[in-house]
């Protein structure tokens, strides 16, 4: 007799039942759709030839380190390289101050098991990343979504509640805020309000996480002071990340935070996975020596620019009566905020199907039932000759939608 | 005023204090130590040139994908080429079956977070590998410690246990187990024992998670089938691991299980790391196709029949008369019996300090309390010289603290 697995499951594997992101993943595998949906970097933003020979060289030098196992807050050169680097973007660090992370992914996962126990409240943007979400609910914490305008976190919202949380003694532990170039608004936070932030987080005593992954993908206006740079009482812990300025497939982001809070952090990432990958931090390292990822970032900052002026333009062109949405100032996103009654959601696999399109409905990026009438589009990953194909074939598909002339059914 | 992190540590990391296993790390990298301690691949194992020449073949074949993000559950021709590689090892599976795991230390996570909820209660050997005892106990599982013998877990104990279990309706959920020259012991269940050990599963109702990291490095006597292999009911998961077989900086595992199983641990996987990384799959990948992981299998065990045999020799020499240990058949390790009253975690930093040799506490492989009086003795890392110089010293150190010679403190 075959055993029945339902039997053994764990309660969160109980609540496991779809994968958004998986989902989103395979859209953007079907050669016949352009697609607005990924959120990665575009193919030719790599330095391929440039990686091409800093593994040979690698493999060449390194040889059994490369192949053998790092120390589990990763190797010193590249924790003192990533400390140095950070110490240059105006946020002091040491080697201990850093410790390497499976991608920024992990970075999120590691805060939560070291800050949150079950049933505790953090606080996050409305919208945020969906793999934020996903993570803290593995972790059962409580989510309380701060609203969002193109200013970023609506910090007068913010403070209301804090107050009143003050009053029934709730008071939450934690942020999570992505406030650079945001996932998925494409919003960044203003000066003011980064200091207003900080300002509530001392005086009702939460801590931060600032995430950091698309920060230095800057392509118009002044660069900002991080949240970490003007953080005067270190309660912010900076999540970073290689992936969008150097290599998703490399998995290395790091979490750069007080020595006592890395130490912490480690004894934990002991139990995830013993370390990060040899290669892939050694590939970061060698960019990162080489002058690499600087020029990667101003080659990518250079081709992002371009798209997302297109971007604009078409969206000008065709949106203008019938959305509004982000003017960005850097990363990879753009938020549409279509009429209310739009379901991008129940629209999407129509949108794939009929027009050959893909975006991410704004729902996804909610803790429920908001954001229907939004939708997530990239300009990081499609060709410009995509953009300009797709731009039009979308708003066609949307305004049938809303005329009426193609059909939505649950 | 500076944050004070201690207020807002969660539970679990206010329970970690301190890393067994990265002291270890720490003192096997001191040139003057012999270390016995490490649990590593010797470097001489790696197929250097082999690793160079296909890092090279990636970066120029595969590029952009080698940079970029895989699937969550993994390239499917990795998937596909394990899927077929464990087939070939009587352990029929499809790529649906197969996971890529971060290791095979992200695997025993995987399987926590899918099968194990707070206070559920997980059955382990006693001793057994460090890394999950602390990944179970991150998940607050309730560990259930079955004692060993010289043929493996004790089936006969683990009955009792199970009927007396079953009386107060209180039937554990799980058993880990390394049935295949464990870690730390180097001991290996017998076939008579496997088969009990699925009997009792099936009578009792139970899942089997395998972990099979040292099983393909026999060097000495007849295969075992594996549990899975065995397994009439689809009760096990396996989980394999290329880091001792290939490389362990590569980071790469994955596990077998039925294909539901997979889809949960998929959706799992997804907020930890959201997947693994990408050159590394591909090394393996490479590595298999041409039929590279084969060779380095028996170069390896080539590499451990000598180190072993010499271990042997140096055992029956010099400490027949104050000790008895494992005879593995495969594997990395062998474990010291001491007398009762020798206390091997208070004598290791002297032993370090004086004789100059490490090893790791039997203790640290067990829950509490128990294991003072063993030692695991790694044979895989040192070279045959200083296995040949570190044995006798480390006699002369046990004999010496046995005589009172040498002061241990607390």
């Amino acid at each position: 007799m075959s055993v029945n697995w339902e039997d053994f499951y764990s309660s969160l594997a109980g609540r496991k039942s779809s994968g958004a992101l998986a989902e989103i993943f395979k859209l953007t595998e079907r050669p016949d759709i352009i697609s607005f949906a990924g959120g990665f970097p575009a193919e030719d933003m790599y330095l391929v030839d440039e990686a091409r020979e800093i593994m040979e060289d690698i493999m060449a030098r390194k040889q059994t380190d490369a192949l053998g196992y790092s120390p589990t807050p990763g190797f010193s050169e590249l924790r003192e390289y990533i400390a140095g680097r950070q110490t240059g973007l105006n946020m002091k660090a040491s080697m201990n101050n850093i410790v390497v992370t499976s991608g920024s992914s992990q970075g999120v996962d590691l805060v939560c098991q070291a800050f949150i126990d079950r049933g505790e409240r953090v606080m996050v943007e409305a919208p945020t990343f969906l793999g934020t979400i996903s993570t803290l609910s593995n972790h059962e914490a409580k989510i309380e979504p701060i609203s969002m305008d193109e200013e970023g976190l609506n910090t007068d919202e913010l403070e209301e509640k804090l107050k009143q949380w003050e009053k029934e003694n709730n008071l939450p532990k934690a942020l999570y805020t992505i406030p650079t170039f945001q996932n998925p608004s494409g919003r960044t936070l203003s000066l003011e309000r980064r200091k207003t932030l900080l300002n509530l987080a001392s005086k009702y005593n939460f801590i931060i996480f600032e995430d950091y992954a698309y920060g230095e993908l800057r392509f118009k206006g002044e660069t900002l002071p991080t949240l970490k740079e003007l953080d005067q009482e270190g309660r912010v812990i900076f999540l970073g990340s290689f992936s969008k300025i150097l290599s998703p497939g490399a998995r290395i982001g790091f979490i750069q935070a007080d020595e006592k809070v890395v130490d912490k952090i480690i004894l934990i990432k002991q139990s995830l996975d013993q370390c990060s990958n040899s290669p892939g931090q050694y590939l970061i390292l060698e960019f990162g020596k080489r002058g690499l990822i600087e020029r990667q970032i101003e080659r990518t900052v250079d081709i992002l620019k371009d798209k997302s002026s297109l971007t604009m333009e078409l969206l000008e062109e065709n949106f203008k009566d019938i959305a509004t949405w982000t003017k960005p100032e850097g990363g990879f996103f753009t938020w549409l905020i279509l009429p209310e009654e739009f379901d991008s959601e129940k629209a999407l696999p129509l949108c794939v199907d009929q027009a050959k399109v893909a975006y991410v409905a704004g729902s996804t990026f909610f803790l429920g039932g908001e954001g229907k009438n939004n939708l997530r589009l990239c300009f990081s990953e499609p060709l410009l000759s995509e953009i300009r194909e797709g731009m039009p074939k979308l708003k066609e598909f949307l305004v049938d939608v809303m005329e009426g002339k193609v059909k939505i059914t649950s």
